[in-house]
């Protein structure tokens, strides 16, 4: 008998029939013999339909403590329906709002974090054979005052109540079936991975992959919490998401992913002397605005260049800033991009393999596609090319060296 | 300087536009120098939308502890967006859950009874000069279990907030001016009372008058709170509903009711014998079947009739009941009418008025309707006519009554 968590979004709770779908799935793991805990985002739409509210009242910053008191009610409403429908299939169920399981966080409305879970409580009612049915998305900080979690909340929600149970699996439920070697959309050939690390599923969420959100994943890491990735409306297997360790045989690349949602901006000419990147990316991280790629030029008589990339959103603002800036520090131009696109490869394998970017380099360059960007990590390379030959760029890479067996060993540059 | 509790309907926060109305009303009694809290419904339609959602998936009868946390969602909703609205304008106000303003309720789902509520918490943040915007209807258990107050929920929330502070006036904004002599749709001169003492409004309640719950009136009076029913839509006064013995001039009759939701019961020639009630109506209870007149005539020849009346929507069900029940206990027939209305005359006056009955009974033969029963309470005369003379009755009465002055004596029948 194993402790389950799973977890539902939007999609898999959008409709009364969606509900009932998931509480058939829920009946079917208890009648397994396993003890369930059930973690759910807002249904489909909810969500939109309440921030929409928020800023038709509040305006463009809506306060954040009402907030969050208004879109917790999205879980909330989940949370009873699923109960009930479960309870409709004779099997006892049990709702927890935030407050009521004793999720606690910090005070930082719209984006807080996780301090503890009551578990206790939760485990009482697992003991049972009660269904506990969880709000996603929500706590409350010390004083009381309901809390969300921001983006990818639900996610982490379910991650945290798996670590605070022990539970022997956490079971992320999407409308995907599970983790992709790439887009399949995109790339017929594309593959479901039975087995994931953790490591490389961050490099892939972040680097444009939607399946799951980073923070879950880096939570589910700390607590070695294995993640179960798979479709709400198939019985399949999905992907495993799990320690590094578990990797049965590391794949050199496990995906190829890519991200259209990203901006360059190119300085020329900057005085080569210390402190020069706090100075251009200051005024920057004061607005908010989130580099993702900095590569900096070896020096040339003096000065260097400076390439970045910020999100399409803030692309405009950004620009400004750093024009702003770079003429008080004498640079000698601002150049900006928006039609680019990052394409990478990623794998756990890549740390024993050398010549893994000189195979990509060198897949491009044949499709004579340029680079403008590289970035490298111990199990990714990332590449910034013209977004038109993103697609391109894409199916080649995934041919060369996911198609072609990537297991095999690659040649030594 | 004041300590007002302002309550508002689903109507009056039924959009984003009528939840800015309610924001500058509170806002300007703040700038009249008094301290507000605020007790809000659902927007119009929200509940209904989430009963018929638990309807669908949790049947006719949903578990009702999942109930209460669904429908307890909608006054979350409206309290967040108000908070949200009064700060737009500049007044920093804060919103309540049930369970964040310690309203402590038994353990009774759906139609939990207040126990206790939080005053120091609400006290604290209105002596700040913040308004406190309180969700209406909800509450939690002793466990921290969601309950909610049943129909009329909110009016008596606010009548409770308003005992717990001490507060100098609970206001109940609706879409009507007040409460009037008789329902304005089926009489022109139907006026607007000033005054109205708790026990009349409780009558007037009870005989089918929609403005106040009987509940919260109830709630009302057993505190010493004085209640103003005005427009949200008008800045007129609307109608104070006090103690008795603040009222200046008590009116024999203060308003003429009405109501069709009934059906009429009549069991004849049961043997007249102790305990014929208990065992007539003891199955109806059982049920869940609230009786309201119940009329039992002389007996003759050992026999007796018994007339009551029953909610429409449970009439077939304690017909078949009660001829069952009438059957086993040798009764010669059982009779039923599903076209009736309770037609009521209330006042205060009355205590001191011989007479008043049978001016009523006079008025109606004069118009030449007949009478199926009567009943009195020191307060009111209630009859029971055809349906179809409801309107002409109405009329009649408060041409009688109340156009021709009521103040005036009423001759000794």
């Amino acid at each position: 008998m194993a402790l389950v968590v799973q977890k539902y979004g939007g999609t898999s709770v959008g409709t009364p029939d969606r509900i009932r779908n998931v509480a058939r799935r829920v009946v079917d793991t208890v009648k397994a013999g396993h003890r369930v805990a059930v973690v759910v985002s807002a249904m489909s739409g909810e969500t939109d339909a309440l921030v929409a509210l928020a800023h038709d009242i509040g305006g463009e910053h809506p306060e954040p403590r009402e907030y969050d008191v208004l879109v917790a009610t999205g879980e909330q409403k989940t949370i009873a329906l699923l109960a009930m429908a479960i309870q409709q299939l004779g099997q006892p169920a049990r709702s927890f709002t935030g407050a009521q399981m004793g999720m606690r966080t910090d005070t930082a409305h719209t984006r807080a974090r996780i301090e503890s879970i009551d578990h206790e409580v939760l485990l009482e009612v697992l003991d049972r054979g009660i269904v506990a049915v969880l709000a996603g998305f929500q706590g409350t900080d010390e004083a009381g005052n309901i809390t969300t979690l921001g983006r990818g909340g639900s996610d982490t929600s379910a991650v945290a109540v798996a670590a605070a149970l022990g539970a022997d699996v956490c079971e992320i439920y999407t409308d995907v079936e599970g983790v992709f070697t790439t887009d399949p959309n995109l790339v017929a050939a594309a593959r479901k991975l039975d087995r994931i690390s953790y490591d490389e599923m961050i490099e892939m969420a972040s680097l444009g992959a939607k399946v799951l959100q980073i923070r879950s994943v880096r939570f589910a890491m700390r607590y070695r919490v294995p993640l179960h990735v798979r479709s709400s409306f198939k019985l399949d297997e999905g992907t495993w998401v799990v320690p590094e360790e578990e990797m049965m045989e590391a794949l050199v690349v496990s995906g190829v992913t890519y991200n259209r949602s990203e901006a360059k901006i190119l300085v020329r000419g900057v005085q080569d002397v210390p402190g020069v990147a706090a100075r251009l990316f200051t005024p920057l991280s004061n607005e908010g605005i989130v580099l993702d790629m900095i590569i900096q030029n070896l020096s040339r008589d003096g000065t260097t260049d400076v390439t970045f990339t910020v999100p399409r959103p803030d692309y405009a603002r950004a620009l400004e800033i750093t024009r702003n800036t770079a003429a008080e520090m004498g640079a000698i131009t601002v150049e900006a991009d928006t039609e680019i696109a990052k394409v990478s490869i990623v794998g756990l394998g890549m740390k024993d393999h050398a010549g893994v970017a000189s195979k990509m380099f060198q897949v491009l360059a044949d499709e004579g596609i340029n680079i403008q960007c590289i970035s490298t990590s111990e199990i990714k390379v990332s590449v910034v090319i013209a977004e038109k030959y993103t697609e391109l760029a894409v199916r080649a890479l995934h041919a060369a060296f996911i198609e072609a067996g990537a297991a095999e060993p690659v040649p030594e540059a």
